[in-house]
């Protein structure tokens, strides 16, 4: 096609418009990102999360710069707090980021939450594969929250960096105990700012509490239990050997990036030798072709069901069934359906 | 069943036993509440949500004993911010519940992330029905964080309060534009602390905002674009002349609890005297329906097709196909297996 070639010879619009359909599921862009997926795997992807407040934007400003000093070319995808309902993008501080808008070296995409379950997750990797085939070496998947969403995404890095910063207060500290086991490197950033020891304390404190056996696991167990757990399957072996390490960074005035990169460079490594960087490759695609799968399967019974699932919901509402027999039902219909197609 | 009876007919244990059971997705556990399901729709569900800091579980408590005072017997659904990872609910703060523990007019459960996306809005449904069905006349589920998910959770409650307080800091402020549309009523806790009057002030400016036609619809508009949109088709038609009330409360000291109530009760008439609130059960039967089916569906082609999936991510990893095309030749599977069903 022309436009797999227009993309892996770099054309911006060409990809912008591929992203743009891809959220937007047509068709077509499957065939493209399809086409371009023999052309990715070259690039890493740092997934960068934390409390608002933690100065993420400025770090990965930082980082973009320092990359592009290395003479790398750098993908951002900046993961908006949008609202689900609207779909619209709320902060604008991206601003930030604009003195690279005109480097031809960095790409930044902005994703917003669209509203369907795991929505987010899927464009995101298909953003990054696009920025990957197009030969973006280094690529920084931004998260604004600490919500599950954001979890989600970051399970499609490479490396997960978690930012936290001192003083954001003591709840904000337990809503990070979500994010503690997603962190393969925390960062403690404004580390000029009084409490940045103590929030390294804090953080070291909850990592020997997360290898406590009580916690169930340690921090490379990226799954949780359940009767859909695709992942525990496929990582059944803890080989965490990997102690998350704690880097200190004042963003605002670029100290510490470099050691940043470093500690992302060792992960990276570790990843290699220990072979926890091919399981998580597993994983990846497992998650990714099952979320494709629900996704079709749930596309194809509203397009050919529907009908049928507004009489649910009519009966439902008279109490004529109820939703556990009425999913029963359809699932019936829908497989039973099947069988008549082409 | 006597399971049935016994849940009908106030047994604790068994309740418990069949939510757990739910959550595990036991197949039992269907049919159960199954049965259930003619004895309920008697129950309000109100749904608290916002920022951590805001007091949200000491409100809740205030609404508990203020339910408790007027007769009413009153279910918690507490939703933790727990790891996706590992299942476990990390924040202790419930203890402030602990005073309602001995009181057989309130029943008091916890629901953890379990790491499946969705999983969560589908346990609290399961939960709220058992209590709705074993005569809990007021329910409120109670989330701690303001992500996707919580707003999800927020969906299955007849009314969202969203509670917010002074000083929560600028950052925050961003992330609760992402719930201002689930609010049916804004609650500014701590109203006795500096700023509150602001606090009220900014939320009136964003409710202005929000019914900017720039915006995308007003606040009732509880869905977002996207293929998978399954609200869209429900309800197209906005309703809307709800403006949410802001109420000020001080919950350390009771005050405002019945103002907050009063505001509930509105809520509630204006939802079955303008037809919204038909609607609003009709999209989450569909909802419900659509979960189920998604969860059913993938379930089985693990189960039935595990192998092939296993194949496909080997193909994957050896980038002998990509994510792509391994997902809609499984759906071509799935649906062609099925045909030989009985």
């Amino acid at each position: 096609l022309d436009r797999v070639s227009a993309i892996l010879a770099g054309d911006v619009r060409a990809a912008a418009r591929l992203m743009r359909e891809a959220d937007d599921r047509v068709p077509e862009a499957f065939l493209v990102l399809s086409a371009l997926h023999p052309h990715t795997g070259r690039a890493r992807i740092v997934g960068i999360t934390g409390n608002p407040g933690a100065g993420k934007s400025t770090l990965v400003d930082r980082l973009v710069s320092f990359h592009r000093r290395a003479g790398k070319r750098v993908g951002v995808v900046a993961v908006d707090p949008s609202s689900p309902f609207t779909g619209g993008a709320i902060l604008g501080d991206r601003i930030r980021m604009q003195r690279h808008a005109t480097d031809d070296g960095v790409f930044i995409r902005s994703l917003a939450t669209r509203g369907h379950l795991g929505g987010l997750s899927r464009s995101c990797v298909d953003v990054t594969r696009v920025l990957d085939a197009m030969g973006f070496e280094e690529i920084l998947v931004e998260t604004v929250g600490v919500g599950q969403d954001e979890i989600e995404v970051t399970r499609a890095a490479h490396t997960t960096v978690v930012v936290t910063a001192p003083g954001l207060g003591d709840e904000i500290q337990a809503i990070k105990a979500g994010i503690l086991e997603a962190a393969d490197v925390f960062c403690v950033n404004k580390a000029d700012k009084d409490g940045a020891d103590a929030a390294v304390r804090d953080l070291e404190m909850m990592l020997a509490l997360a290898n406590e056996p009580v916690f169930g696991g340690a921090h490379s167990a990226h799954h949780a239990p359940g009767a859909l757990d695709v992942a525990k399957a496929v990582d059944s072996v803890d080989a965490s050997t990997w102690r998350p390490p704690i880097q200190k960074t004042v963003a605002s005035k670029d100290q510490g990036t470099a050691e940043l990169v470093a500690a992302i460079d060792a992960h990276g490594r570790w990843l290699a030798e220990s072979g926890e960087g091919e399981r998580r490759a597993r994983r990846r695609a497992r998650e990714e072709i099952l979320a494709r799968l629900r996704e079709s399967l749930v596309s194809r019974a509203i397009g050919e069901h529907g009908a049928e699932i507004d009489r649910s919901v009519d009966a439902i509402l008279a109490r004529a069934t109820d939703p556990y027999r009425a999913a029963d039902a359809l699932v019936a219909t829908v497989l039973a359906g099947a069988g008549t197609l082409p």
